[in-house]
């Protein structure tokens, strides 16, 4: 074992953005044709992950619809076995590394190691998707903050989370939006969300199969499910969106709380009820 | 007057990332070096302007100190003028241009022209701070949302936003931070968030010149301000921050609702205080 000779590696954290390769940074495509290994996440496309040279090792340490391919705990165990062997590790996940991407845990396993590494943001969803819609994020007229959350919080988090409003004047983008808006769309309107206030469902940006869906809140809970990597954004900035309106097939009844009860009307009424809701 | 039979230009609304030329994405590099014209605002760096090809038409359009080059309608009406005039146009600005950027008003400019634009996103300054940082923007453990938001909120968007709590859990980033955090300071103590929260300054994250500061809330209004493009990251997953720990020369006294009062300390007395309150 000649391993106390070999000169430590480095670890990238890095960004691999939206999907589209022209969407990485100069720094992150420099560092994929340099790396020795690449662990990526199952979300990074196929066109990022064709920039890499055919020499070097890559694996997907992803997981996808609940399969996982490794464990957080392999996942860190491999990336400082491999830099304490003296590699260049790229650690590549999809958008930016530093939003939702569990580098928090990577990073202090990176120190409790005392491995070198270097983080090398992304595009994040949230701006891949408002660049796609050609929407603002903020805006002057109506959105002064802008809020990246999940729609899938832990229920301890919730009873340390007091707060429950939600300002009007943000623009919430939820990553990881999953198929059932139907809590999401009760929660928003208990913290005094207007039933027509925009949302949007971008799935895909920047990459083959871009899909883009309008609809307001009053619609959410009956909105289908898009393929991920999806973001779903709600506030007044959406209102311009370059995209398709969505209106469900069957359009539910609604008390005057908005909570929604499925009746089936003709296609007649369906189109009477859509053109006084949709006066964005 | 030929101006009928130009083929119409594109406008393309383009981030140029936190300040490190490394930091472009590859379609803002290769939109950069085939553009007729370039108009820029002042905190794009020099390092990326120097990508721009010398027979490039470039005009910094950008206001700094107060002083404005040109006012928004004067760009809009350039942006405009050279696209019907058949130019490719890009028009570049600091970070990504959805956030915080104005793109809101030219997005409806353009529209409002029929002028077709693409946007293309770039780094916001939240995460090249995170990441010169070495912290993550969300955490597992101690952060479930993130916040972009501005310190110079209008006397009118105030009266508009009713909510004024904010989560335990969430990363806030304040853009534009300014000098004067007395105001913000005791805006987040009302709100709820603890004296011992981990506050970070981060100036001119990524080039060169590069300050990061790391104080706690119970210091924040003494903290010096520090030269834009500069971010304020406020919240539990700043802690582990990789940077230089601030404290005042002249540590004031605090009474039980942490409004500070000016006075002087010996050097052995404010180093006391010092050891205490940097617990993090």
């Amino acid at each position: 074992m000649a391993a106390q000779f070999v000169l430590p590696g480095k670890v990238y954290l890095v960004g691999a953005g939206p999907g589209s390769a022209k969407m990485l940074t100069l720094r992150a495509a420099e560092l994929l044709r340099q790396a020795d290994v690449v662990l990526h996440d199952d979300l990074v496309s196929a066109e990022v992950l064709a920039l890499i040279p055919a020499h070097t090792a890559v694996h997907n340490v992803g997981k996808r619809c609940g399969f996982k391919r490794a464990t957080q705990e392999e996942i860190q165990r491999r990336m400082i076995a491999a830099a304490q062997a003296g590699q260049s590790v790229v650690r590549l996940k999809g958008g930016d590394p530093l939003i939702f991407g569990r580098t928090g845990e990577e990073i202090r396993a990176l120190r409790e190691n005392g491995i070198e590494f270097e983080i090398v943001p992304g595009i994040t969803a949230a701006t891949a998707a408002a660049a796609a819609a050609q929407i603002p994020l903020t805006d002057r007229d109506c959105a002064s903050k802008l809020v990246i959350v999940t729609n899938h919080p832990s229920p301890e988090k919730d009873s340390r989370d007091w707060h429950r409003s939600i300002s009007r004047d943000a623009t919430l983008v939820f990553y990881m939006p999953g198929g059932n808006f139907a809590p999401l769309r009760e929660e928003l309107r208990a913290s005094g969300l207007d039933l027509d206030t925009p949302c949007l469902l971008v799935s895909r940006a920047s990459q083959a199969g871009q899909t883009m869906l309008r609809t307001s809140l009053r619609w959410l809970a009956e909105t289908e499910a898009i393929p991920a990597p999806a973001v779903l954004i709600v506030g007044a900035a959406v209102a311009g969106a370059n995209a398709e309106e969505w209106t469900p097939a069957v359009i539910p009844a609604q008390d005057s709380f908005g909570i929604t009860q499925e009746i089936s009307l003709s296609l007649d009424e369906s189109k009477a009820v859509d053109e006084n809701t949709f006066a964005l």
